[in-house]
Parts: C-alpha cells; structure tokens; sequence
C-alpha cells in the first residue's frame, strides 16, 4: 500500500505506506477508499501554499472509506461503517468559534492541508469530524460529498429560494456542483463559461450556458430576467474581470456569492453595489449540515457522480493526475487508493 | 421673495420667484422654511452630474416647512402642517419597486435633482412624499431629517444590533449621524478620520476617534474588539485606501457597509471577503420607516442639531455657501429660505 506526499517543486513522491499508528482517543482509523482531487490541491502542487504547509505533506481531503478502528472514547460509530470525513478542526475557543462559526475558526487545521490527509491507505482523523455515509453508497462516488458540500454552503449562504434566478460564473467543477444544488432547490441556473469544452460539458448536464465572447452577459442576464437581474449570482471563475462585471448582472438588493479565490484585491463597481443595494458575501467550507445535504445529494443521484468523475487513477499516479487537472479540461479525478477498483 | 438655480459651470443664479403655480391633484405646496446643503449638492454645483440634472436647476432636497396649500384630493394634512419631504418619487411598475424597493426604483425622480427641488419659496411636491414633523419642532433642526434618514438606513441595512461595535470610517456629516444613529441604538462606536478638525468635531460629541497615520488602524480595532473585529464598518470616506483596508477591521461574519459613493471600481481584499465571511452591502437613500425614525430623532434632541449645523445663510448666499462647504469645514450649512431667521 502507498501514500502520496507533497514534498514542494511540483513534485509528489509516491512511497510505500509506513505503518501507522492505532488511533489515539477520541480518534478514528479509516481505511481510505477514494480521494478526489481538487483547485487546492493544484494550489499545493504549484508551491502556492508553501508557506502555510509543512512538507512532505500527505494531501488530500475529498475522500470516503471505511472505519477500520476505533479510538479509545469513541462511541456511535463501528468497524466497517462507511464514512467521509468533514475536514475540519476548530479550537472551540476563538471569537470565531464561540460565535458559532466553528468552520472559520480562527487557528483552523484545515486536515489535508495544515495537517496529514487522506492519500495513504490507513488515517488516522478525530471522530468529531466523520459523517456517516448511507449503506449501499458507492464509495467512488462518495468522494464526491465534500465539494458537494462546498456548494450546499454556498447556495446556502446566497439565501437561493425555490423559483429564483442565479448565475454561475464559472463552469468547472465547484461551478456545476452549485449549478446542481441550485437547480436541487428549485432555482434556474444559467451558468457563464468562456471555455467552450466546458460548455458542452456544463450543457450536457441540462443547463443553459453562455458564452461571454459570444453575447453581451449582461444584456443577455437582462433579457433572460424579464429586464429584472438575476437574484444571486455566483463568481466561481476567479478572473478579475468576471468580478468586475458580475454586479452588473444582479437585480436590486441581489446578492453576488464570492465563491472563487482571489489572491490579490479585485476591482469591484461600488457604484452599482450601491445603486441596487447589492450585497457581496464570502462563503468558505461548509458547516455540517451542508455536508449532510450533500450526503443525500450524491446518496439519491441529484449529484450527476457519473459524469462528473471524468477519470480515476492509482494512487502510484497522483502526480500525472494533478498534471491532468492542471490542464483545465477535467471535472473530477478520484485517486483510488485502496486499489480495489 | 428669491429662488437659487445651478445653471452649469459652478455657478448658481439667484433670481425673484416667480409666482408659483397652485399645486396641481395629489400634490401640496410648501412653503419651505430651511434647506441643508449636502455633498450631493456639491457634486452637481462642481457639474459632475452635469449628464443627468437638466439646468437650470432649483436644487435643494434637504428641507423643512409648512404646509401653504393643498392639491384637489390631498387628504390628511392640513395648511400650516410642520412638515419635510422624503424627495423620492418612483414609478410603482418597475421590477425594483414591484419587489417592494420602491425607494431604489429603477425609474426614480429623485426631487431636487432629476426635477426641482427646495431652494424656493414655495415648492409643489407630491403629497405622498410628505413626513409629518411633531408640532413645535424647531424649523431649522427639521432641515437635518434627510441626511438623518440617510444614517438610519445605513445602519438598519447593516442590522446592527445593541452591543455591538461599529467602525465608521469618514468623520463628515453622514458620519457624524452614522455613529449617532448607531449608538442611538446601544452600539459603541469608533471613528476613523484623518482630519484633526474633524476628529476634534467628532470627538466632541463624545465618539472614539482614531487618526490613522497616527496608529495603524487594524491593530487597534483588533484591540479594541479583544481581537474578535468590528461587528460592522461603514465606509463613508470614498477613499480607494480606506475600502481596500476596511475589509481587515471586521470580525468574522461581519458586515462592511458602502455608504460613500465610488464613482471609478474599487479594489476590494476578496481573499478577507472570503476567509471570513463577510458581507459587502450597498446601501441608498433611505425608506418610510427611516424618515419617520429620523425625525424622532431630531425631535427629541438624540441628534445634536444645534452642533452639527455650523453655518445658516440667506438664500442668496448659497453659492458662497457651497464653496464653504467644498472646503470641507463645515458639518452642516442650511439655507435660510423663508428668511425669517
Ligand atoms: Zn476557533
Ligand atoms: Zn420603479
């Protein structure tokens, strides 16, 4: 059995899996299954995070498997239990978390980043952070739980109701999971690509795509609203320039979703928050009931886990696959790690 | 009798009223007692909104008076009525105002500056637009209710709450009102300013103030929230440095409200938006709900009228009064309209 580490200049060392650990208390082991991988582990792969992890680093964070062993003190869960794992750990006792905003706790281990993830076949996680997987799930496609949870949170966090309009700006992965949990609530989704491979992509899953070097977005989004705006819109892209036209496309009192990282300061038209007194929100991670949600969503099939898994490989080519993610034309890729696939 | 026009090129034309039509159904005349001179004002005497107001202009939509004369079918108030006017006047049909944001209409005459304003003798204006002020209400003072109005807005869409901290960052006159809304309501306030003059004005109304080249303005926020951050900033100053740094002063969920007005894009720190959650709102103008809190504030004394209006002139002094204005000196200049003062 091998481990996949991070040990910086774009490389990733495969080595044979040390033996590890019984669990300490209040921990579980869990004999990993698929680990999906994803925009941040690309980040990790490109040294962009070099400052914040330690290396070598065991990635990986999307993940399913089973519970191979039980910590001392661990009570509710058993050997053999399909899991995933919310990867978060909080302090509990910063403002943050005493306010009830555990998942942005201020000295946040982010597990998979700040410490040890899910790219070896036995981990070792505490047993606050497991969510229970339905019997009879596909573990592949169970790896699939916590970007679907990245978009619970999202939608959630938009105030998205039943009837409404949203726009996605950004057709790759996070950007068709929202368009999915939006249209799960009852939402029209259009979504704003400039790749036309992810297009057809995006299209194939039944939504209406645009194509900004094609039509104006705005007038289109106007037209498309009965003259209205959209009601939320989401800016998945990370581009500045979508920033800076995205408040365009959001009615009065709409609410545009920052979902994308921007790494540097973006132009943003405060005269249009203004002018339709737009609200602008964050939305980071997830909560547990977002996970919860996005159990049920990959569980009874609302998550297209099929299409959207566009390769699976062997864990001993995790760095090929990043390669392949690298190169923008993936959806999802699942390293199998136990090898049973 | 004597009216003031902007008729373009910075200069206003003071000229004899003309005899003033009666007020046509549905509308009052007013007899206009007091008018404040606000930044808006300033902007369309520097011509910067030269493309919108058609000139000449009677300008002027900060007011008091008593009613002169009512329309046919004006019901419910009453000659001599103590009164000021919300100077918005929308549609009913657009998107905005369907949805219940009539006072963003998408289609708004906004009085005083898409069509005549107060800065006459007697004024006609749709009889939906008048506020109540409570018999006995100093004249002068009333004319603060608007910029009032514009504060409890502010505050009411960043839903402060009672024990809260906010930031105001700007010590002018909407500012000044802000921070006197906000501890109107229980919250503590600290405002940024990088002005001495002002920040001795500010202070001397008992607010917290913080001169930002003197200490580095998040360090002191961070303590002076025990390291937890503002519940709320208002960025009243319309300076790209201090929307750029005021996403670093708001806790966790917080909420940044834009209150100045932005004509060019602003950078904004997405990378805080997102790592803390926290939400951007636009807010303008103002509601029924705000001008009828406004005026109770004025009313029982919570705004310092006597202080904050540092100049009144006569009417055909308003040009000079504009320039005193720009110097950025005063807090509030009110036109003497009625001249019995
Ligand atoms: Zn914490
Ligand atoms: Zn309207």
């Amino acid at each position: 059995m091998l481990t996949a580490s991070y040990v910086r200049n774009r490389t990733i060392e495969i080595a044979e899996a040390e033996t590890t650990p019984p669990p300490p208390p209040g921990s579980v082991q869990i004999a990993v299954s698929h680990v999906g991988l994803c925009g941040t582990d690309l980040h990790i792969f490109h040294g962009s995070m070099d400052a914040r992890v330690g290396t070598p680093l065991v990635f990986g964070h999307e993940m399913s498997g089973e519970i191979a062993a039980l910590g001392d003190g661990v009570s509710g869960w058993s050997v053999g239990d399909p899991v995933t794992v919310m990867p978060l750990d909080w302090d509990g006792t910063c403002p943050a978390c005493l306010a009830g905003n555990e998942h942005i706790c201020q000295n946040l281990d982010f597990i998979g980043i700040d410490s040890p993830g899910a790219l070896q076949p036995l981990w070792n996680v505490p047993a606050s952070t497991l969510v229970a997987l339905p019997a009879g799930i596909r573990l592949d496609h169970a790896a699939l739980v916590e970007p679907v949870a990245v978009a619970v949170h999202d939608v959630r966090r938009a105030e998205l109701k039943a009837g409404e309009k949203a726009v996605v700006i950004g057709g790759g992965p996070i950007g068709v999971l929202i368009a999915t949990v939006a249209r799960s609530i009852g939402a029209e989704v259009a979504v704003i690509e400039l790749d036309g491979g992810r297009r057809e992509q995006v299209a194939a899953l039944g939504f209406t795509t645009v194509d900004p070097r094609a039509v104006d977005q705005t007038a289109w989004v106007e037209e498309w609203t009965g003259g209205v705006g959209a009601d939320v819109v989401f800016e998945v892209s990370g581009a500045a320039a979508a920033v800076l036209g995205a408040t365009a496309l959001a009615k009065v009192r709409g609410t545009l979703v920052v979902v994308a990282i921007h790494p540097t300061p973006r132009e943003i038209d405060l005269q249009r928050v203004f002018w339709r007194e737009l609200t602008i929100r964050g939305a980071r991670v997830y909560q547990r009931t977002d996970f919860e949600r996005a159990v049920e969503l990959v569980a009874d099939g609302t998550v297209p886990a099929e299409v959207l898994i566009t390769s699976r490989v062997p864990l001993a080519e995790t760095q090929a696959a990043l390669e392949e993610l690298e190169s923008g034309r993936a959806m999802k890729i699942l390293v199998d790690v136990a090898g049973k696939a």
